[in-house]
């Protein structure tokens, strides 16, 4: 069989391991995928870097290893883009800009298979690609896109092909569980454990995607998309990140049984969607809790073959490399039926809006530690229909008191209703307002 | 693109689920594979139970849906064999007698796929039937012969392709663990635990493959072959069930912040293989440690992506069956290239004899309780250069003294010289045979 031919666009932490497993197993993927898999071409802005930290030769450089400026780089591109002996391309820049979903429909429309660990591009600009991709029949890998290393993607696409999935969570980013984890593991506030994640490399200078919730966000719209086959727009998926959480709402975790996490969470339950990237108080009983630092873990309980968890790791060079490198595996082995193959239409399910949701909730009350708040509290939580699981007393700080009722499965709205009422009977007792979070059992 | 035809030869538990999830899911299938499954024929000694089980139409069964006898059932399996419009045949009848050999060989030999969850006859008897598979350019499915739902066959054949395993270890027997975790949790002792087990459903009337290691032993060979691309035949393997695991070894893993557990181990250094299957007592740390009742999981660390974990659910009917429907999909889809591709070829590592495994392992002296002893065993562990971690007296019964050494990576050969080196220098010391247990980090 033919050579497969690859090129990268962007060198850097994660398209440099690509180069680098490319090189160094090139015997063992030769026999994988039954044709040589060579890297042809590499284009990079500043390649002594990328040369001298994944040790590759620098004529496999587009401009023989030396800085070049971004009109190079350009021309450079379009050389590949135009190239009949390039088969595969993988997108390493990131971003998504519209220049980067610009790069990868063309791609697509040279006829050329894209690989990609690019999450916000495929989540927020996913559809036009995909549909360039079946235009021209090829193929789209994005392995590397959600929980790096973990090969999730393919668990949905191969191996739950004769299985319905009823529902996907999991801890999707690292940063976010590795704060968290020290926070309750080491009794860290958040800007510590922060500050810590940052001078670890679990952070970004700037983290805002990763503890606001959106880079989860992202790989939970391609989860949903694969496994329920529908499309969710970012702004239709109820998002809420860690960057509230104090100590307190870790310890009090701890206090029931439980851990806090930031879950990503969706189900399909009568022909509706429900899907949410919040914290959730997470018992102990489950696997989820466990999970610590950055390492990722995706949960699926589907209808025949029960629950099931993949835990790996969520990023790194070499990790999100190898899922890159299996996806140009797949499809230097499968691409002549993967081009016919995607045809499972999408379907326009419901997506229900997250004051709708069915979950058992904890709320947390602080209120002034007088007798009565219990009944009152209680019996407004009642007359929305609520059932309530426990309450518990937590901590009493001088005058005030901290209640948490846990509910048996309720929405939102019933809560926010109870709360209006607790508030209209009695305006001066609730001390700042509830939080509300979930629970994972 | 033209129906792809199959028969089911036995509808017990596995096939019935098989059966049923064919038939509940036919669109999807259709859709998923683009092409229509048809589920043709079954072949089943006798149907009324299965057609009552699984809820399945009686005009699918040979024979029209009544009992039929040996004879019957080999004459119809002969006309399967002989069909041109069958293109796939599931076995579910099990274990590894010369007729399944034969029926396996005969199946490949007429140019058919199979599927099978037959663990057992792949591990003894695999080579003969891989060979006639690549013979005759068609394929074998056998997810659903390791850890039943967990996606472990595929997860190595088609997402660990960038990489390289370097370790695989497990639970890989739900039986097992299921006796294991009520010793623990419960405070059972074996026999209680065993009769549990069966009570439940989670242990056949005869229980001797799960607990003498088997079970677990011919899933981790089947995982060698594919992982490190060698064969083992099962007499190579070195296999301790739990069978002699007392409630005092259960409770002594707990005092030392772990939990007994029956591990599947393989690991490749320079070129050879380690590989056992014996209860460790695996720190709770360990992911592997928090896995309990019939689940099952595999732990894998990668050159490049590290460290993975698949959980799921080890046996059961549709649990099974979801992954020999999904092996069904796989092949429905990609059989055109996967008959040409089973080229990797196996090579032959060196499979390390189980006394020069190294492993840190922890050893258990009863002795008797005078001073000296302690002296004695670390002097006599120390001059074989194993290294010692620990040394913790453990409980105290009446004049004896119970106490143990937790070693430093060393090898069985340097335990046993130590322990023959004790009992020369005071024959009388040793109160009965020390216990030894890998440690599992």
């Amino acid at each position: 069989m033919k050579d497969f031919n690859i090129a990268i666009l962007g060198c850097g932490t994660v398209g440099g391991g690509v180069a680098k497993i490319l090189t160094e197993m090139a015997g063992e993927l030769h026999t994988r995928a039954s044709r040589r898999i060579q890297l042809k071409k590499i284009v990079e802005l500043k390649p002594p870097d990328a040369i001298k930290r994944f040790n590759l030769p620098a004529d496999l450089f587009c401009g023989g290893g030396k800085e070049i400026s971004k009109e190079e780089a350009n021309k450079f591109i379009q050389e590949i883009l135009n190239s009949g002996s390039i088969d595969l391309v993988v997108e390493t820049i990131g971003g998504s800009s519209d220049f980067v979903e610009n790069l990868a429909l063309s791609i697509c429309h040279s006829k050329k298979h894209l690989v990609t660990a690019n999450k916000a591009l495929l989540a927020e600009r996913g559809s036009s690609i995909y549909e360039a991709a079946k235009l021209n029949n090829v193929s789209i890998g994005y392995e590397a896109a959600v929980c790096g290393a973990i090969p999730v993607i393919k668990t949905i696409k191969e191996s739950f092909t004769g299985d319905t999935i009823e529902s996907v969570s999991g801890i999707m980013n690292g940063t976010s569980n590795y704060i968290l984890t020290m926070m309750q593991k080491e009794g860290m506030d958040f800007d510590q454990a922060l500050k810590l994640a940052q001078e670890n490399g679990y952070a970004e200078a700037d983290p805002t995607l990763d503890i606001n919730g959106h880079d989860a966000g992202h790989k939970l719209a391609i989860l949903i998309r694969l496994a329920f086959g529908t499309e969710i727009a970012m702004k239709d998926l109820s998002i809420t990140g860690i960057q509230n959480i104090k100590k307190e709402d870790v310890d009090f975790a701890r206090e029931i049984d439980s851990t806090l996490k930031l879950i990503c969470y969706a189900r399909k339950t009568d022909g509706k969607i429900y899907a949410t990237v919040c914290p959730m108080v997470v018992k102990n009983s489950n696997f989820l809790s466990d999970v610590n630092g950055a390492t990722n873990a995706v949960r699926f309980i589907n209808k025949y073959s029960g629950r099931h968890i993949l835990v790996g790791e969520g990023a790194g060079s070499s990790q999100t490399a190898s899922s890159i490198v299996a996806d140009i595996i797949f499809i230097a082995r499968y691409s002549d039926i993967l081009s016919k193959e995607e045809n499972e239409s999408l379907r326009n399910y419901e997506i229900t809006n997250a004051e709708y949701f069915e979950l058992p909730y904890i709320i947390t009350f602080e209120t002034e530690d007088t007798p009565g708040i219990t009944g009152l509290v209680t019996t407004c939580i009642g007359r929305q229909n609520i059932n309530i699981d426990t309450v518990s007393h937590n901590r009493h700080k001088t005058d005030r008191a901290i209640f948490s009722v846990a509910t048996m499965p309720s929405t939102l709205k019933q809560i926010h209703a109870a709360i209006a009422e607790i508030n209209n009977s009695n305006p001066k007792m609730l001390l700042g307002k509830p939080k509300i979070m979930p629970i994972l059992y």
